[in-house]
């Protein structure tokens, strides 16, 4: 019997109605591109705890519902009236899951990792504790509730009701609360609102019960949370560095941190040289051996080993092995590109397939295009995926080569081993090994004045 | 009656002679793309200060009168002989303004800030001092002046002719002073200049006069000036955190600190995002719920409401709401682009008004152009207004259709409705609902061997 | 007499087989572009020390010869047996060398600089040592060798055998020693592997000597090595801020360190700015009062005076004075241009010569191409230099304009002032003054209605 199956989890995500200078409630703000609510339930998860219930504000259940479905319990907090309210939201789902012990998280505090959750716990069970406060020492407690030992027992004072000597200490509460589920079934209808805001306090409850203890974490930013943009960006940076620290430790190689943001769900394969400023977000896997330099932005993409990546963007799009891009080029959504192809600088392929070795090495437009193995795009050259009213698709097969400047009007289809010359339009199918041509004969005029006006 | 009516300000902006490795004097080095002189100033102008005397070099008073024309006066310090030699020069202008106290600033100390000199006065006042000395607390005060307590006085120590003790004194002078003028204009003339570098110091004055005290800034930063390279560095380090601090508190998201350049001038809306890597200088307003990628350099402007701006340059333009931006667009000098545009990547206009709605997604140039609404460009085309002689003005009226690499050859106007063939060159307007085409027919030869050279 | 003619150095450069999650040896990782044993070699060669022998794995004989050429001794360690080991392989050097003293280096601890190896050999000379370990402190000594002083000697203490008192000192082994060349043969043999590791340390040699002191670097930096991906990053981040303090001192203006990634072989004159996100390698010149943007890339290049290079690549070209880059422009390699002249957005140019004053604006690919003095290139025209078999070279005299998204196939050569109309395609050369068009008559259709398929 894994210890899982006795425990649940309550997540308060109803927010207080305070928002961080935002009209996004706090839950959804992103730490690292993705909001504070998802970090907190998948530690949750990798916490392997089965059975979550959110607390969560009326107008915040369908954003949680389209992230979580079937994977967690949803109750309504119609007024925000404190923490312990919020709790006592989620009765009926602690008596219906018959669970012995919940975890109470705090939907913006998403540093509380799965390793921090089952350690606390297991102190929490050895001691027979009715709550387990998980907690952290901070050199600048200013705002926290600090943890007070007396008696045997703790007592969690927050800020405004604190004495001096009270401020002076440095253990607080993280808001994450590990509790004996009968305890906590018991006490909370005894807690009241009788404090500076009115509010019922889960930390209260906390107060009131009888052997309670505290967990206290290693690594002092599990505490943190977001209530200021100021918190946020906070999270931000030690996530960042968090996310570097587990790449480096992996094989990556980054030049500096410096403006690398890298989202929690990318995989990046060893041997590849991240340089500052690169963005990749989304769920992505950059494989072995490439080098991604400044600038490059990166999202829901998978690419191969090998690849370089300069300074481009690439969304939604699968990359083979040994591809160039760049620098300066964009990968728009839709895109699968074989090994070896070449996408050079100022270059645009959209929704296309690229067949192995292909060149569309400067300045291209590939719109809705299959093109084949080895071909070679003149710089220029463009395929018009639209005609005003319509996209249309269009193909070009292997080894074909078009010149410079040419337009392929789709819909059109180039065959095998057609040639197209420079600058030239084309509107209707080349055959296999056809030559097309579509442009006016050069004519040349000799000691032409330069009164170029009107050309 | 309002404080600020008794006192004025002589601004030493003559500098040394010494620069900091650099041609320009040391006052017009910029922290956040501003001269130093210049946020000095603004730091008067914000404390109200409405009479300011620049004390400047022959060759500075030019720039100086260029920057703040009529809001100042100007006096010409012909020898560097020290700081209560450029003080002196100020004699008349403190004896013609009548004012009874005077604060003297350092044109190279940027971050005294309103609230410090306002603070300061009170102290100033309240202990009816000659002179209050505004000081801060460094754990490294190496080089500075120290401030040291004797007899009811203060006095200042210069770093080379303190004694051990003095040098372990960490309160040091900023060189802003707020002076009795009566008790300046008489102490003036008995500074001597006996001591290592044969000039005439203000400090000397201070440690002359009776009744001295001290303001201590509550931020150390106040003091920090700019001698070195390495101290301009410090100061625009120090300048970025504050400015993204500001923001931040205002609701911008920032997802981390990391090469973001926005100078003072700078209004940006809540709810909008900033990447790192980005530069924003000069009069700039942004609106709210944007985002802003890195590499993206913007440069007075103003952008609306709900806009994506993606690793792009934006230079003297006017960007309404909904508007999408790159990645890798050049918006030049003069252009004003409606609600809901798309400036795609590899995009440069200039100089243009673009009408709502319009599409100019890929690899154009669009120069000297008037843009109606609902127009969409095609890949690559391009609106020439240089003929190699002058420069022209095209029009494109509403709802207008241009297929890819066309070319419009200014001067030229398509009307309302109209559509261009993709690969045509037009050198003549096009009437409302026209059509028109300039190109080739395409000719298709089948088998061509390929014997590809001289194509 | 010179101190270096007494002395030569050992680099062990073998490694110990394990590579920091790399398939790349430890000592070919790179710290700000140059691999860590080029470091440790270009110190040596700082101190002037003249004899180098390198102690090498088999398979890393053949790069090591690749970059130090004649320059330095080589000897294969076979087995890796440990450092002392390792130096028992270079004994024939040694005794061939007939040097007096040897200064034993490690080929991945980059920083030990020419300065602390002169101090520390008068130290190692002045006490008459036997040995001299170069030493520095750290806070946090956690896995390097103590240095423990007990009967007027030293001892170094490994990590694993040290008590919990000698874990508490804080001086450390860097792994740079100093030995009387004599002592130093009398005392390997004597070195055994019975200790944990089983292999033969250097360390043993040390504290079996009799005269053994120490060299107490003042920067801790020094001690600095790469063991692990984390280790190397936090070197390059101490290489990227010495590196900056260095131009900083010389008049090179950084608006901020973030993302500035400059080689240290890298070249700037002063009153050039610098843009965070700026990275800089290889063999680099930068003139004076340039403006380098972010998001630049330069490498192996020369650029001269007063160029403003705009988030652009810049590869192995040379670029005179007054020349406008960018932003997003491409400068392949085996460019070469001139004075004023302006490459601007979305332009490659490769393997070219660009005569003065010539305006390469917008959208241009220039391949292999010859272009002379005051030559307009209009938007999106294209030298294309490939016909799908071969590359040819063009040429284009001064003083001629190229209308807008013209080709010019290569080979062809357009004279003197010549003039090409916009949307041609120029296959033909063009002579002196010469007027060339190619394109279509504009045919204009009235009330077009917009069944716009099939264009």
């Amino acid at each position: 019997m894994v210890w899982q199956n006795d425990v649940c989890s309550v997540i308060l995500a109803a927010g207080s109605g305070r928002r961080i200078c935002s009209e996004k409630p706090k839950i959804f703000r992103e730490v690292l591109f993705k909001p504070l609510v998802n970090l907190v339930f998948e530690n949750c998860k990798k916490a392997k705890i089965k059975e979550i219930c959110f607390v969560c504000a009326g107008d915040g259940l369908g954003v949680l519902k389209g992230y979580f479905k079937e994977e967690a319990s949803y109750v309504i907090q119609e007024e925000k009236l404190g923490t312990a309210h919020a709790t006592a939201q989620a009765v009926p789902f602690l008596k219906a899951s018959g669970k012995k012990d919940v975890l109470v998280l705090l939907a913006d505090v998403p540093f509380i990792d799965a390793q921090t959750i089952e350690d606390a716990y297991f102190v929490h069970k050895k001691r027979e504790n009715d709550v387990t406060v998980i907690a952290a020492t901070l050199q600048n407690p200013f705002g926290y509730g600090r943890i007070e030992y007396a008696n045997d027992r703790i007592k969690i004072v927050e800020e405004k009701d604190a004495t001096d000597t009270q401020r002076a200490i440095k253990q607080v509460n993280s808001g994450a609360l590990w509790f004996n589920v009968s305890a906590l079934l018991a006490i909370l209808e005894r807690v009241d609102n009788k404090n500076a805001s009115g509010e019922y306090y889960i930390t209260t409850a906390v107060n009131l019960l009888t052997k309670t203890g505290c967990y206290l974490a290693e690594d002092a930013n599990i505490i943190l949370g977001a209530n200021t943009n100021e918190q946020l960006l906070t999270l931000n940076e030690v996530a960042k560095d968090r996310v570097i620290s587990y790449h480096s430790c992996n094989g990556v190689e980054f030049l500096s941190k410096d403006g690398v943001m890298i989202g929690a769900d990318v995989k990046i394969g060893k041997g590849t040289q991240i340089f500052p400023g690169v963005t990749i977000k989304g769920s992505c896997q950059i494989g072995e051996d490439c080098v991604v330099t400044s600038g490059t932005f990166i999202e829901d993409s998978n690419i191969g080993d090998n690849c370089q990546i300069k300074s481009s963007y690439i969304e939604s799009s699968v990359i083979a092995c040994g591809v160039s891009v760049g620098p300066f080029a964009h990968i728009r959504a839709g895109c699968e590109i074989e090994d070896g192809v070449k996408v050079g600088n100022y270059v645009e392929v959209k929704n296309s397939y690229i067949g192995a070795k292909t060149k569309i090495a400067h300045h291209n437009y590939v719109g809705d295009c299959s093109v084949g193995f080895g071909v070679n795009l003149g710089c220029g050259v463009v395929v018009a995926n639209y005609d005003g009213e319509e996209k249309h698709k269009s193909k070009i097969e292997d080894d074909v080569f078009i010149g410079c400047n040419s337009n392929l009007i789709a819909p059109v289809t180039i065959r095998r081993g057609a040639f197209v010359a420079a600058g030239s339009t084309i509107t209707e199918n080349i055959e296999e090994n056809g030559f097309a041509i579509a442009r006016a004969r050069q004519e040349t005029k000799p000691n032409y004045k330069r009164k170029r006006k009107g050309q």
